[in-house]
């Protein structure tokens, strides 16, 4: 079998750098396509303090940079591109750029990632590292005994609100209904939680503050307008996979996640998935890293599996 | 239920240290115990180039270091000691010391690590590092256009020796039988690589060399003895599990390696593993870090459950 390559990975976000990183390592005939710049969603996180090895943290750009130098070292091929859409059925992967190029390869790892759902009102991306947060576990020692809000009433929102008061001083919960989504028990954890405020049937209507976040503007369904002073927002209203170019119709998901194996092998023979894109509970820098190195290492094995030739 | 931890991880290396990063971080009562020196299994690996964020690579000793450093700034407790006996069964766990003292711990993460098998001759510890490898994956790229040999006749070892000859020059594979006992199509592969030689019927008895490997002492199965000159000595026979205080009756094993979910989760409830003491294909650093997170969160999310108390 003849293709352009024997490994593309859509995303240059950490586990797609890390699955290059491995590839080119590894002296595979291999591609990353990237459409913005290097980093995913770490190039916007202001500083990360939990990926292991950098005692002092590091702005999350600067650990993209990192990452990328590391793979261009040895060599890893990368492209700016959009790709539109994918064909992963058969032996043959083809990839469908926005340019009319078509590439074909052995196998794809895709490491697409995902993204915070936003509130979508103005401050919000303006103050992103600057107190907006969409990560309690990244971000909540930054905000020892500091007053902030968190937006959402699920459980993740509930149950980050009350791991969130073992730094902040206060937290007010603020949610657009009347009661919470999250389960009971949980509930009546916050509600304990002297900690804790909620403010009912209310949005937020703007982040409010010059370099950093110092209030947010809020309605009430009867149309009350006020404000609240905070020092921070955590925005914690659910997580979207960016899966728009993936043929779902190939490929196993939940929810618009795609299930892997602990291999991070997914339904369709010769894809892995790595990263944020992957249906799983812990969606942190160093496990995106680890899966894109498991996914490369899955890819090896697939391409050297007896039945196949090239 | 009052207990002395909310958590106890058992050994300081990737996996360990960084479950410990989370745990700290998120303020859980936390203990991570080693019994030697924190890092496990890199602070002897001399050089490491695919660890994501280090573009010139690291030594694993500085890796190991930055690492503990980082767990230390959020107040990591850890304790230097030999644990001879667990307890898993039920909600507390118990962890008994060498000195006789017994901790208890409402979840416990097992990080324990693994150890390549050894050869077990003269030159084989003091060259690690300088030479002497147990990973290809690893260290390939630092033997381009010098000669190696591999020792091994399983498929690990082939699978590898034929990696190697993307870089090295020449790879002698050295096995102790006549035969190989790697699958038909990867032994076909080998003997077709114009740069893999074999030596049958042959053990290494001694690895030479002052500061780096010079050469290997050979000895065949007649008792003939001969020197081969190499740069490079992969010792491929194999992984073994650090498992010898576990108990296995109360914990689903394969070939005494832990056997986890994707969330890193045991069969025994509130007892995660992660790292190289884990059944799984990929043995790297990355992916252990990346599985210490995921395991912390996991003990964090029991410790929330509903049916849980205090």
């Amino acid at each position: 079998m003849t293709t352009d390559y024997q490994l593309v990975i859509i995303g240059g976000g950490p586990a797609g750098l890390t699955a290059g990183l491995y590839a080119a390592r590894a002296k595979l005939r291999v591609l990353l396509l990237e459409k913005g710049i290097h980093g995913g969603q770490i190039t916007v996180t202001d500083w990360i303090d939990n990926y292991p090895g950098f005692p002092d943290g590091l702005s999350g750009f600067d650990l993209a940079d990192k990452m990328a130098a590391q793979a261009a070292r040895f060599d890893l091929e990368t492209k700016n591109a959009n790709v539109v859409s994918l064909d992963l059925a058969g032996p043959v992967k083809k990839i469908n750029l926005e340019d009319g190029l078509q590439l074909t390869s052995q196998t794809v790892v895709i490491a697409t990632g995902a993204r915070p759902t936003q509130l979508g009102i103005p401050g919000e991306t303006e103050l992103i590292g600057k107190g907006v947060s969409y990560c309690a576990t990244c971000d909540a020692p930054f905000y020892r005994n500091l007053e902030i809000s968190v937006i959402g009433g699920g459980n993740t929102a509930v149950q980050e609100a009350i791991h969130l008061t073992k730094f902040a001083s206060k937290v007010t919960v603020i949610h657009r209904r009347d009661q919470l989504r999250a389960t009971k028990v949980i509930q009546e954890k916050a509600f304990a939680n002297d900690r804790i405020e909620f403010i009912w049937d209310t949005v937020v209507t703007e982040i409010l503050g010059d370099k950093e976040v110092e209030a947010i503007a809020l309605q009430n369904k009867n149309g009350k307008k006020s404000t609240l002073a905070v020092q921070g927002v955590f925005v914690l209203i659910g997580v979207r996979p960016n899966n728009e170019v993936l043929p779902l119709d190939q490929l196993e998901h939940k929810n618009g996640f795609i299930v892997t194996d602990k291999e991070m092998r997914t339904s369709a023979p010769g894809v892995m998935a790595a990263g944020d894109i992957c249906w799983k509970e812990v969606r942190q820098v160093v496990n995106a890293a680890g899966e894109g190195a498991v996914a490369t290492l899955a890819a090896e094995r697939y391409l050297e599996e007896p039945s196949r030739k090239e």
